[in-house]
């Protein structure tokens, strides 16, 4: 088959402050990605412009024709029914109105056919087929993709197939580990999304850099004036500035935590660390999490070395999202 | 089918400090079963005796004789080779040896096919097949067990299948949600099963009795000297003793966690909490536990309302693992 004639699949990656789409061939490599910035409360119908948008300056990047697009996939957060093709949004992304038919409004746009899927779980089997699960294999093997990003939830493959429960399985972000701990979007307290994600790191800076008044790396870098947030704090410690270490450390037993929850809950071989903030930690946060891994669940011996940082990067949402698409294609 | 040819599983449930084997028919019914005391420490091969002399005098009980016996299922607590057909044993029941080939060992002696599971994944197949899940039909529908009794650990049965991750799926007795919480018999601190349990259970009744010196009913009932146990907090609760309702409020909330635990990896249909301690503790502890998943997971609402108690008592492990047996056989 002559490149020209090369499958080409959209994969839209939904997340709680962007959007981002790429051009990706059957074997999971992004040809080219562009996004946009999607604001908090922002209604279904500039969510669907910023997807079209940015598909479109990707396609235009990656001077592929809508010819060679076999079909879209879209990985949102929160709430997704890929039968239905409806959205309902999440806590991190408040949308103006109840169930958004996404699907049918991508696919009358793009005259293919799209398929939907939730975020995380979407990069999952993106995960699995092109990522560290790349050269798996079927049989039993199975891979616990855990998102740390503004929140945190994991998807589990087995099999190469995703793990639903009745819907909305692998939403551990949101189960209580601090008694009395922080408040969470979802109205609780304490849940383990709090004291593992983006949005935990950024409450733990502006907690140093105001009550603490240090003269630190992490406060100055906001003369703006904007508030710190979590990839702020990443970048200053990177730079080695203490207090942005102390807090990555903090993150790490957070995701850590989510790990041995994820490995007691479902026994995977392998759990991959992806997101935005386990990205941004990069190969220092990785094996923060490990050594905390080892510290939180001693005897859980196999957990410490089954952790991996995902190899796709911030794009794992878009491969993921890709995959899905063919795999929605390829049953179809 | 006249009754003497109707088909009769074994049926045999290994605890943490007792041995119950069973004589099941085909729907579930326990037509008669026995039970032996197992010390923790016992060896395997007094372990495979008590089992021997339970099935016995269970099959002399029900007056069926080994001709209607079509094959033999097994409950181990711990790590269950399924394939293998071998035990390690588990962390509440230290076995004197390493893996022991029970399915060898009871195929010899009983001359039919035997097959082992995990005692809590075999209950909760049998209580998909046979309790509460009976009449779910097959679909989509999900079901998951939480067996309370010396520990706590979760099985997840899906379309009628069990769920095993890579074979430890569902030990969430052991994800830690206490920091420098009271020591595990796994070796960490402040798992799950150390305040949802009936070993959490009998600890605090000790701590109250020993240290506020309070002339509770606990306290005196057991002027033989043996230590409190789960039970003896449960019989006083439901005599209305003070610090044993607070207790038992105590334990429920420390079950309620493991249910939102599950409830949020797993997203069943149902919950069904079973086990020693959560069948003693009957409708007011059920009650109590529906109650503290609302308060610690509002935002949860299903989940409250998911959760009930096993129909079957104390005899939903025997059933289990009659079930194990059945559904083997059809597989052979």
């Amino acid at each position: 088959m002559g490149e020209a004639e090369a499958p080409r699949f959209v994969g839209v990656d939904v997340g709680g402050t962007k959007v981002a789409a790429g051009i990706v061939t059957a074997n999971g490599d992004v040809l080219a990605w562009a996004s946009r910035a999607v604001a908090r409360g922002a209604s279904a119908s500039t969510v669907v412009e910023e997807i079209r948008d940015a598909v479109e300056e990707a396609r235009s990047r990656a001077r592929v024709g809508w010819e060679a697009v076999r079909a879209v996939g879209v990985g949102a957060p929160g709430r997704v029914d890929p039968q239905a093709g409806t959205w309902e949004g999440s806590s991190n992304l408040v949308l103006d109105s109840g169930a958004v038919p996404l699907r049918y409004q991508l696919e009358a746009w793009a005259g293919l056919p799209t398929f939907l899927e939730n975020d995380v779980k979407a990069a999952a089997l993106g995960e699995f087929h092109h990522g560290v699960g790349h050269g798996l294999g079927t049989g039993t093997r199975s891979l616990l993709y855990v998102s740390v990003g503004t929140g945190l939830a994991a998807g589990l493959v087995m099999d190469g197939e995703l793990f639903r429960g009745t819907g909305e399985a692998g939403e551990i972000g949101h189960i209580p580990v601090v008694a009395d701990g922080y408040p969470c979007n979802c109205g609780q307290r304490g849940c383990l999304e709090t004291v593992a994600s983006g949005r935990a790191l950024a409450r733990w800076a502006r907690e140093v850099v105001e009550d603490a008044q240090w003269a630190t790396s992490m406060g100055r870098q906001r003369l703006d004036g904007a508030p710190l947030n979590g990839q702020d704090v990443l970048e200053a410690a990177a730079r080695g500035d203490r207090a942005a270490l102390d807090l990555r450390r903090r993150l790490a037993r957070g995701i850590a935590l989510a790990v041995v929850i994820g490995v007691r809950a479902y026994d995977p071989d392998l759990v991959v660390l992806g997101g935005g903030v386990a990205v941004g930690g990069e190969r220092p946060l990785l094996d923060e999490v490990r050594a905390a891994v080892g510290t939180l669940a001693p005897e859980l011996r196999k957990a410490e070395a089954c952790v991996h940082l995902t190899p796709l990067g911030h794009l794992a949402g878009v491969v993921g999202a890709a995959t899905v698409a063919r795999l929605g294609l390829s049953r179809m």
